[in-house]
């Protein structure tokens, strides 16, 4: 509750996008709950934070325990957070007990998980397995066009430095992440926890579509080059093509217009296209169809494309092992035993990269997410937490 | 080419905005001309500048050849400027062959038809029409909040006496503009001028769709209820029914995606469209057959929708016999026969109210106006101005 006004408008809504006041404003806090629980709190270059407890023998890999506290424009206070502050909660309980086990155990807070603000995401996952690049700090912007880069200098970090933020591999048993669902899956079956099985992979693309800008009263419909007729078609496209698959789901979520006068045909049209799907061959398949599509009507329309690929995840199995603790976990809290698959991409897909994962999922309301609606309830996250202390304590024994 | 310096800046773009001292100097060069072809010179209240010639019978009414000199910002030299100075052009040709009708023949630079100033437009005709009012002077202001009014006394004009500028229609036979196309008709036709049988009447309309914003990747695509997925339809269709409509156009030129982050399934999208048409029934048609559509479509996704109408001019026609004297007149001078509707708004609609009118347009480069670029060729005008000739000897008879 606390967390949650940290860049909360007065509609409830939450903006903490990363290298932002209000993202260094969250992470303050959830360090100063770190050392509540006696912790060691770092922080590498590219803002991941983390706390830290020791275990018996120091020198063996750490059990990871996070997820984010960046938000979407608008979103909601529960997703990344629960995870985040559950984690927390588990680290306090264990210090509370005097619990330690031979492996070390972390919680980490991510930087930008959400991608709102620079349209990529995952930024800190992606240095600490050292997947992301100088020049991808470089050339991802924001609406006003400054890059990570420059942000990070603004916000107080060397983006020269990312390479440090880089984790060895071998420090690293396993990460785990709670989160809420941002689905209607474990309410509809009436459950407050679930295992999941694996993540969804995703494309995201960013299309510019260029015709040519002129008056709307004296251009004849078959003089035009209007990109924004073009998009309209696209979507269309986009929409009924998704629909023929199965677990398959497509998004345009931005949609920018030049110049933008009531009575001026647009030159110039960008969108954003979030597709995703549980089966590598389907995206392969959707973007492939969606491509040529683009190609023909933009050649129909004498309308100028340029499609980029701005991020490209291909979906994630959790490992066996580390959901066979999770299950044990879930029987020993007396809770039904539920498997799901997650729709949207988390941190734990990048991890997945560099060691075991696991994800543990909590009822959402609604199924409500990326909105001042979002809710859990705090059982809810209590049966979550419990779930991921029993976890942790098997994984950290 | 003289004109053409007035107001103009290192860039070449024009600015002439009402009641400016650019705009006087424009109308003293105006003058000048006028008095050179030997016309009766004579302004208005309301800044209207007319050059006379009388008929052998000065009791009959005029025939009056108009356009504008006042300019957008940054706009071009040719819009407005080509039909006062082919006027004049006009009436230098007849004073120089000694030619006399039984008619008068007036030319005419109309007040602020841009609109450019005061966010409106048309004030001069609308004055010489008698449909404007004191309540309009005081109520429309420039981006400085300074009144039509106030600017009128700033320039030397009393807005007290604007009754005064309402001319007697009994006064007038008809009313002729000639003006370049500011559209790609008739370059696509390979010819110089062409005959306008109306000026297209519009409907601005604005669009509100509303649906529930939600996680781009959690939510099956038959749980959506996606705004832009139905507004992508919704563009579709009014592109579709106005291709199969004659002389209409539809533009949707702005549109904006809330909350606009690429992982978000929209919540609200605003758009406006703009729908052009010579036929008033048309209009209506098309209007309606959207409407039904946006209500069927946004029932079936279960998006709310509100639509409202924020402009509405209905189309104006040519008159019949006049469209027929410039016909003849094209014929005479050699020129191929061609017609077009006018997608843009003149002096003439507002002339219709009084008196017939007729417009001829003059080809205009790439269709570029309102902009630096804005270009017609010397021969194009001379057409145009030729066929202006035939057309006031024929009436002026």
């Amino acid at each position: 509750m606390h967390l949650g006004k940290i860049g909360r408008n007065e509609a409830g809504g939450i903006t903490r996008l990363s290298f932002t006041p209000e993202e260094k404003e969250a992470k303050a806090f959830v360090a100063d709950l770190m050392e509540q629980a006696s912790l060691a709190v770092d922080e590498d270059a590219m803002g991941n934070l983390f706390g830290r407890r020791e275990g018996r023998n120091p020198q063996a890999p750490a059990v990871l325990i996070g997820s984010h506290v960046d938000s979407v424009v608008n979103g909601g206070m529960f997703d990344g957070t629960a995870g985040v502050l559950s984690g927390i909660e588990v680290l306090h309980t264990l210090q509370e007990h005097g619990w330690q086990g031979s492996h070390p155990v972390e919680v980490v807070a991510f930087t930008d998980e959400e991608g709102a603000r620079f349209s990529t995401g995952m930024l800190g996952s992606q240095a600490l397995v050292g997947q992301l690049t100088q020049e991808a700090l470089d050339s991802h912007k924001d609406a006003d066009g400054m890059s990570v880069a420059e942000a990070m200098k603004e916000a107080g970090y060397d983006p020269l430095k990312l390479r440090e933020a880089k984790r060895d591999p071998s420090t690293v048993k396993a990460y785990l992440e709670l989160h809420i669902e941002q689905g209607k899956v474990l309410e509809s079956q009436g459950l407050s926890v679930g295992v999941v099985t694996g993540i969804v992979g995703l494309r995201w693309l960013h299309l510019t579509l260029k015709g040519e800008a002129g008056h709307a009263g004296t251009t004849p419909m078959k003089l035009r080059r209007d990109p924004l007729a073009a998009a309209s078609v696209v979507m269309a496209y986009l929409e009924d093509t998704v629909k023929g698959e199965a677990d398959t789901v497509g998004t345009v979520g931005q949609l920018r217009v030049r110049p933008g006068g009531i009575n001026i045909i647009p030159g110039e049209v960008e969108l954003t296209m979030d597709i995703r799907s549980l089966s590598r061959a389907t995206l392969d398949k959707v973007e492939q169809a969606l491509r040529q599509f683009i190609d023909d009507i933009c050649q129909e329309r004498k309308v100028h494309c340029a499609l980029d690929v701005l991020h490209r995840l291909e979906p994630v199995s959790c490992s066996p092992g580390i959901v066979d603790t999770i299950e044990n976990a879930v029987k020993e809290t007396g809770l039904d035993l539920f498997h799901l698959a997650s729709g949207a991409g988390h941190d734990a897909m990048v991890m997945a990269r560099m060691t075991d994962v696991g994800m543990i999922f909590v009822r959402s309301k609604d199924g409500v997410s990326h909105n001042p609606k979002e809710w859990t309830e705090k059982d809810d996250l209590g049966d979550g937490a419990d779930v991921l202390l029993k976890t942790v304590t098997a994984l950290a024994r």
